[in-house]
């Protein structure tokens, strides 16, 4: 058996931001070596990985220069050149999550077109190959508004999405392949972090709740475990872990749901890689998601991924009216509260809603804990001294 | 206030150790930037800082070059240059815990005194300067055997104490001031890590246990919490918060204690840094002894000392028949095991009885944790293909 603990073993990681960072804790406590391939030389993971190599991580050259020197290559962000992974795997090199399902998943349209055909539950959709395409289709009837327009690709953060009320709405869109979906009128957003390794071991996350941020379209609270009925739990891991099966995926899979008012799980998207929603599990759950996607890429035995105790997280994001050097003001403050563990992401500038960081509060009560985050989150300022 | 988080604030860490790279997270966490001085460049936090520095923590010099370069110098190890802090704290730098707390602890002789003078409860005992000194005491009959032998200083992981039974026991101990106990038939031995901020704020952990390796010395397992009543805990604890008082200290203090047979609780000795008998509120407690010794030395408001879960720590040291590069063999077997996380500190060569690694269990039960710390042991080996 392969022995990656204090040996000669690499894995290469594309993309140096947070979610690569926190990897790195888990990488550090097994002594695993890592490289991280980034253009940012100030990005969080720039430090405590074993070997930083500048480089975009669309650049196809540069990705295959980099997966050569190194022994298994995952990433922490979507949008990596495809074309290097495959020709990387080609070449017998490990790549966790493969470029199959990345291709897959890259394409918002294509992920549609699985879901649909692996009968997994998902709002109504069509797709389009041009702005065009999608306004001739609305002048002949086809669709009604309101609707919901994604970007077939690039889309992250919420950008790439766009609500379609009325026609004046289409201005605002870019020319690109794209789709549509019907608005869900739903209850709440889940989201199920799975786990799978290459002998097919599958653990779920227990399904937390998602309360969006309502202008940024960001994730604002995640609570764990979601207030929900246990049946519904169940049917969400269910599917969760049925969605990870399909795709035949390694590593982690993040699996968005809407809950419909009568009590559906459609899947929204999914995310080949550590997801925000699973930021908590460091604080709140026996295995956290970083050391869980270590160990599936590896194929080492998954972690337990069950409760602690309850936790909920607050995204600190940048003050919508700040831009500049980065200040956390009244963070002594937030200290002080009972649970609280704040994560600071290491990016020097904030800007309007720029992800810096986020908190993790554990209480042996949600409710609790829930109401500790939103005072939390009126206390701590992410801004700057320059003023927008 | 002085703002730590993403700005130019550096912390002087003395020493790259296991226990500097776990400090090392936490400082990533809240990005404060830190320096470390070491003279082993595959030191375990040779990596994850922001600044390697190269050099002797016991050298003047060094350690006063060092600290003139940092905002703020502590330690993970208490063998460094104490004149060095000395001087630094002269030239206006912050030293936690301060040279004067670390002067007094250096030396047990010191230590013992300061017990006796604050009517701190610990063992009976006799200081020397010499071994000569120590051996015409003996021959005046001024002590009978056994005792317990301390060099005043240089004592670690065992070394520097000797059990004295016999006349022909003098002959392993070196010449070097030194002092001897009352041998304490105890019931268990106990642990308190106690957190003090320069404002004054207290915060103790829960009373651990600590089981020892009957040949090295060494803790084998720590329980979090200690099985003990509650009046005995309470009474550890207040204890130990009136040593780190007394002490004034600033930062974490580690208190040792033998639980006598009829009850009662004697100091046995302090170690003022984060400590073995902690390593398991990374994943047992709210705050881990990690993050709340950056708390304490920053002035912050220190975490929640509190447990989450039960847990064992099992320390992962070296086999005694093996020597060279490293193998964790059938680490992939322990991963398997419930709550089970292993910290693999990345020194690269192992040999008997070196502390390579520790093991967290955490269970809803201890009693669980505590039988499957056993397996745990059982399992995992950490040898070398090169055999002694």
């Amino acid at each position: 058996m392969q022995n990656y603990f204090s040996t000669d073993f690499k894995i290469g990681i594309l993309g140096g931001g947070q979610l690569g960072k926190m990897m790195l804790y888990d990488a550090r406590k097994f002594d695993i070596a890592t490289h991280v391939l980034e253009s940012n030389t100030e990005a969080p993971s720039a430090i405590a990985c074993n070997k930083f190599v500048y480089g975009d991580i669309q650049d196809y050259e540069t990705v295959v220069n980099f997966g050569k020197e190194v022994d298994l290559i995952t990433f922490e962000i979507e949008a990596v050149n495809l074309q290097a992974l495959q020709k990387l795997e080609e070449l017998g090199k490990t790549v966790y999550p493969s470029s199959a399902t990345l291709e897959l998943i890259q394409s918002k349209q294509r992920q549609k077109n699985f879901y649909k055909k692996n009968n997994i539950p998902t709002s109504p959709f069509t797709n389009f190959e041009s702005l065009s395409e999608l306004k001739s289709a609305y002048q002949n009837n086809e669709f009604k508004l309101p609707q919901v327009w994604k970007a077939a690709t690039g889309g992250y953060d919420g950008k790439g999405v766009q609500v379609l009320k009325t026609e004046a709405d289409f201005d605002k869109l870019v020319d690109a392949p794209c789709l549509i979906e019907e608005m869900i009128d739903f209850e709440m957003e889940l989201a199920v972090i799975v786990a799978r390794n290459p002998s097919g071991e599958t653990k779920s996350y227990p399904v937390v709740e998602m309360e969006f941020h309502p202008e940024a379209n960001q994730v604002e609270y995640v609570l764990s475990p979601a207030r929900i009925t246990d049946e519904i739990a169940q049917k969400a891991r269910y599917l969760a872990e049925k969605v990870s099966q399909k795709f035949e995926h390694v590593g982690l899979l993040a699996i968005e749901f809407f809950l419909t008012k009568d009590g559906e799980i459609l899947v929204n998207e999914v995310a080949p890689r550590p997801h925000n929603s699973g930021h908590l599990t460091i604080e709140g759950n026996y295995t956290n998601q970083f050391e869980q996607h270590l160990r599936s890429i590896l194929d080492l035995p998954l972690g337990d991924s069950s409760t602690k105790k309850p936790a909920v997280m607050v995204n600190l994001v940048g003050d919508e009216n700040h831009e500049g050097q980065v200040l956390y003001k009244n963070i002594e403050n937030i200290l002080a509260l009972k649970g609280v563990t704040p994560h600071i992401y290491g990016k020097k500038e904030t800007r309007p809603f720029r992800k810096m960081g986020h908190v993790t509060i554990i209480n042996e009560s949600i409710e609790e804990a829930r109401e500790m985050a939103e005072k939390v989150k009126q206390k701590i300022k992410v801004i700057s001294d320059e003023k927008l």
